[in-house]
């Protein structure tokens, strides 16, 4: 079987282990196995490699992805598609593995409705894809963030001041309650709780009164700027406060063990559904085990914040 | 309710972050928390202070247990827990939390069946209690030890070199098996499955044909000291290797975000078992989910070990 | 003798090692140590507290300061010098040791000047004090920067994109020239030379026609914010770009070996000082060797920058 | 020009940055650069490739040689030498940067000596090339062993253990006595100064009684194994100890900001010297500047102990 393999939407660390898994199982599957370069607009583009064991090693402890990604417009319009699997059956690949986020797993579908059999595995730090318990890249993220809180807790108790450390997260603040969690945050705002001043205010003052003398806010992007919230809390309290954007930052390094290992066996498991003919379906994890959705009934899922761990958080950094 | 809580056996990466989360948990649910210092042996030798919530301030990032750890043998016999439970009892504690592994446990029963409200949390880097899907400290131990594998294949590969690295697990191949996954080892040697070293010596001929010229070897210290698979290669192969026994290194450091989270919501769990009046319980991750079991049947559990995972490290590092 | 220690202004990682070097260096030398919190704030309100040996236990590798640090505006009036030095004899404290940048330094000219024997350690990330060719803080927050833009460059290089990095530095281009040429960044923008965006066109332009198509462009905060660069980049180039602004995270975090030798070796410069009744100077390295200079002279000099090590650093990321 | 590179001896983090500033200032300045693969072993093989620009990009922060490293016997005899110096004149190549240690750094003279502009870049962990206060490698070599004794004192705080820890160091004790005073070792046995366990023991006793009951001894390979000192320790103290040789770690890893720019600097020297046709040159830095030495002198050079740290070192311990 020909085989190809992709990297799609924002990068995430453990996207080249899951590559380097999918290459490697694909060869020892007596696959002839193809890596497109910059997400769909390779396939449109005909840029496509030959890959071999050899062009897998010495990636897997790298972050981003040596196969680039990109965004593409044009694969979303009909047009596109069309030409996109027209290059793939030139080539005659019969399979293609989509590593990325919720656009992605989309496009992997749209694929396997052209009749490519096509699988997606979850890769970006979010996540926020509903189907499954992780994404590949999302240990990796959390664990920057509570180190880079960690580094800042050092510089607020040296000067007694509250930090607002801005976060991932447009739709989710699952990296906010997990590097909150983690790195004992005072207080935490996500996108899914109603954004709620008053408590954080509350929150400074107690701790204030028992002695604290420093605070660290986290706050998921889709929330408020950290400038924004720093501004209110001035406004409210009179208190100054840093501010500290983590952005980007938190997309790169190399990926922690629990990543590679996630890519790697995700990878797995999407080679083992297209060797058995199985297409449009999702890797994903569930209940702790890995197992597979079918794509149109995991995009339909909603998804569900943990209300245990935020409150927990809260109970913990009193 | 008067609530203590120890950390005992080897220490684990995270236990700070589990004592830090009994007190603040037991002090906002109105306990009053006490520390027993090294172990069970603190309990006999009346060695318990009081905690507030200031004193697991800036813990939750550290390794190893400000409670410190001791092993005791003297706990094991009647007369020892005898006098364990008097000091309890003169002190009007009537709940115990124990973080620790496999003896920590049974102890934690020991005090059950004295008629204390006992409960206990896994905490051990090897990962070997198998009524849980995890144990505080293993994610670290496993980040810590493929972190040195990244390290050790910088020079293995510069010099075109085999390593042999001796890895934690008397009983278990858990962390040769993860970390080997994670570093893309060549070959992984665990006490679960038969010594087979005709195998590396296959895989080493094999990954020479095709020019690679190096190669790392993880050596689980339950089926052979790394120096001992050295000398055999030697007598075999005539290729010279170089030895690394990471020992102690895989105890120590910052536990990662997943290690501090896993402790917190475990601790929140046997709080509430203790506040419950539920004793004699482990705290336990099954199916992906928090949930308790009891010591006697969680200690009747036979071990298992993934062989799926450990075929596919061999598929990925062809 | 009767010898306080103080940190003041930003907080800089090793200071704590510093206060641990004169602790130990001190009480080896008969002398009776003490702590002033929240530096000369903390003479004027004399908040001061004994240190024992013990009191530095387990400090050497955490950054911020465990003494705290403030900027103290009423120490700089007549009125609370001489409160502070009437605190100082009360208490008979012949001797203080300040661990802080320039305004620090002054604090301690200021106390020799009042009959006190004040010694001060170069402690201050932005390395930007003539007289001496470290400080403490400088190596520690040049790693922190290189590693955050080695994570910066994974991203970069997946979606080929530019990012521009505004660092530490309102007068001072040293950690942004050391973390450009530690990094390989492609343009870096310093207070201490003209602002020509122009180049950084070129250089863009000139890297892209080579084929590659990232690029990281460090920015003095002294010289313009990042995302004033990135407006204006847009606007001559059509380019959009990613910005991050590390801020506060380079402040914090466990010193480097070199930092925390640093520290100690200057430390014990200063101890050997004020044993010797030499006050109003500064622990300096010069030529490679630990020495000490007059308050007054070192104040006096002209910082410089070192244009080689910039022009290496652009023919180097051609 | 043609100029040649290559990486000999033991590898050291910083190597790769070395080789790419040696081809990037080559470039710049019109040369045409080869690499040259397993150190001098590759002259003699003919195993050189021409380097581009392009070829050393995203090397900068990668540990180990790209070009890899070997040590080779036939290079010291007449023939291999003659052999070499005859490949090198065949391709043209007028030029050798060789970056390695002690061994190294007398091939590239015995080049020199046979007609070829050849220099020496210090490259080597142990930091014992006594013409240059600084080499490559040695910075970020030290920073891994203070990190592992950070860990292993977790585990040695909470068990109330003695480890005893072994680093590099056959004749120089220059590693332990860096890595002891930044990590706040017990006791450090180096080999430039008498192996006096009585101390050891003092040291161990006088702790004890000031209530310390963990203790980290490190060792320098050179003056005895750790398992030895471990034995040795048992027999007097009957004290139970723990024993970690750390070994290659110590030589891999991402290299510090410190020895990339290091690398950086001293290979633009190299570069400088060769163009101006001067050979038999060591860089090196001397007095805290950059600047060359012959290689005939620099190896005439007896290495020095910094006793002044070493006494330092003990004093901060206590």
């Amino acid at each position: 079987m020909k085989l190809a393999v992709l990297t799609s939407g924002g990068d995430a660390p453990g996207m080249n282990a899951a590559v380097r898994a999918v290459v490697r199982k694909g060869i020892y599957n007596d696959c002839q196995v193809f890596g497109v370069r910059e997400g769909f607009r390779g396939i449109i583009d005909d840029d496509i490699i030959p890959l071999q064991l050899g062009s897998v090693a010495d990636v897997i402890q790298r972050g981003g992805t040596f196969l680039r990604t990109a965004r593409c417009e044009e694969f979303k319009t009909p047009q596109g598609l069309a030409r996109a699997i027209a290059n793939l059956r030139r080539r005659e690949i019969e399979a293609v593995i989509v590593i990325g986020g919720d656009g992605s797993i989309r496009g992997a579908q749209a694929l396997y409705e052209g009749g490519i059999t096509a699988a997606a595995i979850p890769g970006t730090i979010d996540n926020d894809i509903p189907a499954t318990e992780c994404t590949i890249g999302f240990d990796t993220a959390i664990n920057t963030a509570s180190a880079a809180i960690d580094k800042i807790r050092d510089t607020a108790t040296s000067h007694q001041r509250t930090f607002i450390v801005e976060l991932m997260g447009r739709h989710s603040g699952a990296i906010a309650l997990a590097a909150g969690l983690a790195a004992g945050a005072e207080s935490i705002l996500v996108p899914e709780l109603p954004y709620d001043l008053d408590e954080v205010c509350r929150r400074l003052e107690s701790g204030r009164s028992r002695g604290k003398l420093h605070s660290i806010i986290l706050v998921a992007e889709g929330v408020a700027s950290a400038y924004e919230v720093a501004a209110q809390l001035k406004k409210r309290t009179n208190q100054d406060t840093r501010v500290i954007v983590l952005g980007h930052l938190q997309r790169g390094g190399s990926p922690t063990a629990f990543d590679r290992i996630l890519a790697s066996r995700m990878a797995s498991e999407a080679v083992d559904l297209v060797l058995a003919g199985k297409g449009g379906k999702l890797v994903a994890v569930q209940n702790g085990r890995y197992t597979n959705v079918d794509i149109t009934s995991a995009l339909a899922q909603q998804s569900s914040f943990d209300i245990e761990a935020f409150k927990l958080a809260k109970i913990l950094s009193i």
